[in-house]
């Protein structure tokens, strides 16, 4: 076994930040250490953080960092969300509020930038799960703005999604009606103490059982929450819902780990082939003159893209 | 020359209709027919409109609309934001307002559902482009949430990309920082009545100032523009920035259409590409049974993905 993963998973944290930015960087070599830290991964819980900017998400993760640490769990966060002062996106204060946590040695907080293509993003995610997963994580955060395809499939590798909206934002229960809705495990309406909080209450309500089969006892009811992040309110009962999430999943699966079910393994697969062909492609058309002569073909009007594509495709790929 | 590119080019919006729905389901047979319309491409003129939702994006498209129509110019509407009323995700309220183009031959509304992989929204949306271009759609006025990659690829296709913003909405300011800033050549500040409308534009207006060299003459410099859609305060201004900015492309390059740049043609033909590969791997998957014993390997925990991608590549592609 190499020395970085050795490292890791003894919870070396240095070795495991330079991991997740070299995975974040799509370095070579990567792909080795988290093969070699796959049979340490599958037993951390991932509890995904979804919702608008400016809905609280992270003083909301802020709270059940504090919340987890009083139960000696350790805890694992990842911000994608671009606005998270996780990564660094925010104002000075919500900055300085999370710094708290940076003295705990068993806090471990990251943040991906990548926003590249050839899926990229979920890709990196599910490398910085796993590190941290092997560090020994009890519980991994993952902050996402939770809009665009990549955010919805990294959502979906959670254990339990967690949809944060706040009153008086009517188009935002709209706005994820589409696509996000599904993902939802629990939902949480934080900035409770603002006007419209019953109306919101009562809008997500008759949303989530329209989505609803109520006779079946089998399925997961998702619950509304309200809370008042920055005071602390509600967050003990998030945490209750997680558990019971949890204990549900285990009862339906026999286990936490996504990769032991069937979808789930197989929508890993088809991501990394994905992701490795593409890596393929790029990589064999950059060393290729063929491509900028296509390119200046289209350019100066002597070729349309379909036939050019269709012409690069033929002599190099199929 | 096909019988569909033919009725598109003259302007049949039912065939148009048919087309844009089947270049949105992927069907096969839409590129040759998209090869057919290309000569007849690139005259439109592309406005992005982006923004959050509830920001008023939709209001804003309608009153541009009725602008443009007022000057006796065609217009093609594509709406991706799934909460847009185009697309038939906006309260009753909003739906109603839209319907009043409705009856208007002249404009042309269709709405792309697709949020598949393989890059799937950004090559349905050039399809789109190019159907209602084909059309003779003076304009074409793209509405999308502006999140993601996919968005920020969709936006950058714009020849204009109006970023819409409301007062009081500070997290907004941080949110667009990362990533879509840089793709704004307008700001619009709607829902201007409301409080904090001096803050936001001060904000704003700093926050371009740092990424601008002021000093070059040749560098576009984003203006800010309040509206207050609903009472058609502003439009006329935005539409007036729209044909600065317009004025300013062809300076610059010599015409309007991206495609005749080294750097469009490049991205178009990559896109290109990359879907026709990634059609292509999901068809020999689907058809073959190794992809599913490498599934099942992954699910009993006798192989790693890693392990078991590298197979798959190894025999199947590379």
């Amino acid at each position: 076994m190499s020395e970085t993963a050795q490292k890791v998973i003894s919870g070396d944290i240095r070795a495991a930040a330079r991991l997740i930015s070299n995975i974040d960087n799509g370095l070579t070599g990567v792909r080795d250490i988290l093969r070699e830290l796959y049979p340490h991964t599958g037993n951390a819980y991932v509890i995904g953080i979804t919702g608008a900017p400016g809905v609280g998400k992270s003083t909301l993760v802020d709270r059940l960092i504090e919340n987890l640490r009083k139960r000696k769990k350790t805890v694992g966060v990842i911000a994608i969300d671009p606005t998270s002062p996780f990564s660094g996106g925010a104002i000075l204060g919500d900055r300085i509020r999370m710094q708290r946590h940076s003295n705990d040695k068993e806090v471990f907080i990251r943040s991906l930038a990548t926003r590249g293509h050839f899926g990229g993003l979920t890709l990196s995610t599910r490398g910085a799960i796993d590190v941290m997963d092997a560090m020994g994580k009890d519980y991994i955060i993952v902050e996402t703005v939770g809009v665009g395809q990549d955010e919805v499939d990294i959502v979906k590798k959670a254990h339990t999604t967690v949809i944060v909206l706040t009153p008086g934002m009517g188009d935002d229960i709209q706005a994820i009606k589409a696509g996000i809705l599904e993902a939802g495990d629990i939902f949480v309406i934080n900035k409770a103490d603002r006007a419209g909080v019953e109306k919101a209450m009562t809008d997500l309500m008759v949303m989530l059982d329209m989505g609803m089969n109520n006779g079946d006892d089998m399925k997961w009811h998702p619950p509304v929450i309200k809370t008042v992040a920055p005071e602390g309110k509600g967050i003990e009962e998030v945490i209750t819902e997680i558990e019971r999430h949890r204990s549900f999943i285990i009862q339906k699966r026999g286990n936490i780990n996504p990769r032991r079910t069937e979808s789930g393994a197989r929508e890993e697969l088809l991501e990394m082939i994905k992701g490795r062909i593409m890596e393929e492609v790029i990589g064999r058309l950059e060393k290729d003159d063929a491509f900028n002569v296509a390119v200046e073909s289209i350019r100066s009007g002597e070729k349309d893209p379909y036939t050019a594509s269709d012409e690069i495709l033929s002599s190099h790929f199929l």
